[in-house]
């Protein structure tokens, strides 16, 4: 498993756009304990709202890594951040990417980095050894968020299920499948990058045997019938052996993101596959809520769109970011109790 | 996609275990015109049947690749073949292998094949640059087996299909998606060393557009039910977009290989699954017929087998290796065509 070091100093460089920041508005958002402050490069660039620092005194206030928390357009590292990132490594701090190109292809950053004995991650590349998954039942209980399309709100619902169990006097851990939630988390595995005959097997890695009332909430990855990525989907859930899941959706989403010609199908087809899957590893694998995204709607059509999805499904519905999720948690914790 | 250079020399080294060499007999069997010879170090190593021959003579009657045919113990390439490779790549062969450890990583081997301009392929190092699935409908058609385990027949009844549809005049491609596979068809894909998120884009970039009355016939991987490898399946079944699917199954294999607490669904179930995961992709796909492993069952068990799962499925039954595949064939024709 990929294990970060925590707090963190945000990178956002010379980045202006707020959109191009949406991974350092996520670590703040819900890893805020974890940042001590933003790293930026010129005074135009994206202020997220946390202390400016520089790295030495970040390392100095404590900081594990610098994180990378910008996107450029195409993903690569641009050479205008070399030297930042070098004087981060010289600091101590480990440097956190989730950029396509690698860290450790820069020269003299890798150099720095020897030099200097911190780390550089890049939280695309999974770990090694990732073993072939067993099916073994593991100890503990587990709940893994699954959707009707990619991009729709799986992180987040598990987050904040998270969230809402640990205040409710779970034992939590949020289990991350992708690089945003990994840099939250401090700890994961990037599903999507792994071999796939080894899928299954690193969804059981990231979930390990635990305490029987120990809840692990794992992050979904793609959509089961979705046209390029379900194969990930399915591992995860054979891997993961979820006791719960949560089913995820926008309302209005009819066709998969960016394949048009691919219908979204119905809530209760969608929840029917994944439990057909998640009984391979579980056979009393069950839907306890479904979690919708209504940042879209007006309130009465969120409250429509709850009740419907709610009706469908014979299960609590809830919007994770905007009403409450008291009776999706009762839910999951109910016949799990029992 | 991995190209071979045909014809080859199947290199049996020193093994002497007749089970070790079941790659080579594979070969031998299914790519006949395709094998020039066999070169076998030691008069004790197995006998395939194959003349033998020395990398220079066969280069001389115009082999294009030493292919190592044997397997030992571990999947390391021992140190006692060095020599006869770098003396096949001085010969002018590529050398092809599909063991664990990579050909490249032996230095001389390296050298010899870069002075003579030779390739090293690895079959089990799936191509660059494969990309995400589109899910577009291509031309032609496809045929894709499944299984209701592994290693119980998809790829030999792919291949005996194949055969079949080109004896009944068809145009037809084998495409494979194995390392055996590869070298008996001479180009193909290792889906399970692909990275999950590209799956369903290798097993597209595998079976291009082809003309209307084309065949693709796509060897099967995985299993839809397995709890380790059904997500391989899952993106080969999304990225073949099959018209046609032909169930594989060993009578009598009640639970998945190596995995005896997971029990193998039903003939009914397994087909039902496979088909809504194709039909994501292809809304015509159909289930053709049912391919019995029977080689452990006597006639009369082997005609009731076949029977009771062409009852079940309602297609006909056969075995590759055993039986007539006229029905099956019509089957499989049958509808296309009309």
């Amino acid at each position: 498993m990929i294990e970060l070091r925590k707090p963190y100093l945000l990178f956002i460089g010379d980045v202006a756009k707020v959109h191009s920041a949406k991974t350092a508005f996520g670590i703040r958002d819900w890893a805020r304990d974890a940042c001590l402050g933003q790293y930026r490069l010129t005074d135009s660039a994206v202020d997220i709202g946390l202390p400016d620092l520089d790295p030495r005194s970040a390392a100095a206030s404590g900081a594990g890594s610098l994180v990378i928390g910008v996107a450029p357009v195409g993903g690569q590292i641009p050479a205008g951040w070399h030297a930042a990132l070098i004087e981060a490594a010289h600091a101590g701090l480990d440097i956190v990417s989730g950029m396509h190109s690698l860290l450790a292809d820069i020269a003299p950053l890798r150099e720095a980095a020897e030099a200097s004995g911190v780390r550089l991650v890049d939280v695309r590349v999974p770990p090694p050894d990732i073993p072939i998954a067993t099916g073994r039942k593991r100890t503990g209980r587990r709940l893994l968020t699954v959707g009707t399309d990619c991009a729709l709100g799986k992180k987040y619902t598990a987050l904040a299920l998270a969230d809402a169990l640990r205040r409710s006097g779970a034992d939590v851990s949020f289990r991350a499948t992708g690089q945003t939630g990994i840099i939250i988390a401090g700890s994961g595995i990037p599903m999507d990058a792994v071999v796939s005959d080894f899928i299954a097997g690193a969804a059981e890695a990231l979930s390990p045997d635990a305490a029987a009332d120990h809840w692990d909430v794992i992050e979904g990855q793609g959509a089961i019938y979705h046209p390029a990525f379900a194969g990930v989907t399915h591992g995860l859930i054979h891997g993961s052996q979820p006791d719960v899941i949560i089913l995820c959706h926008e309302p209005g989403r009819d066709h998969f993101h960016s394949f048009p010609d691919f219908p979204v199908r119905s809530l209760r087809a969608v929840a029917d596959a994944c439990l057909d899957a998640a009984r391979v590893t579980n056979a009393s694998a069950r839907l306890a809520a479904v979690s919708l995204n209504t940042s879209h709607l007006d309130d009465a059509a969120c409250a429509r769109a709850l009740e419907c999805a709610s009706a469908e499904l014979g299960v609590p519905a809830f919007d994770p970011l905007r009403t409450s999720m008291d009776d999706a948690l009762a839910s999951i914790l109910g016949r799990a109790d029992g």
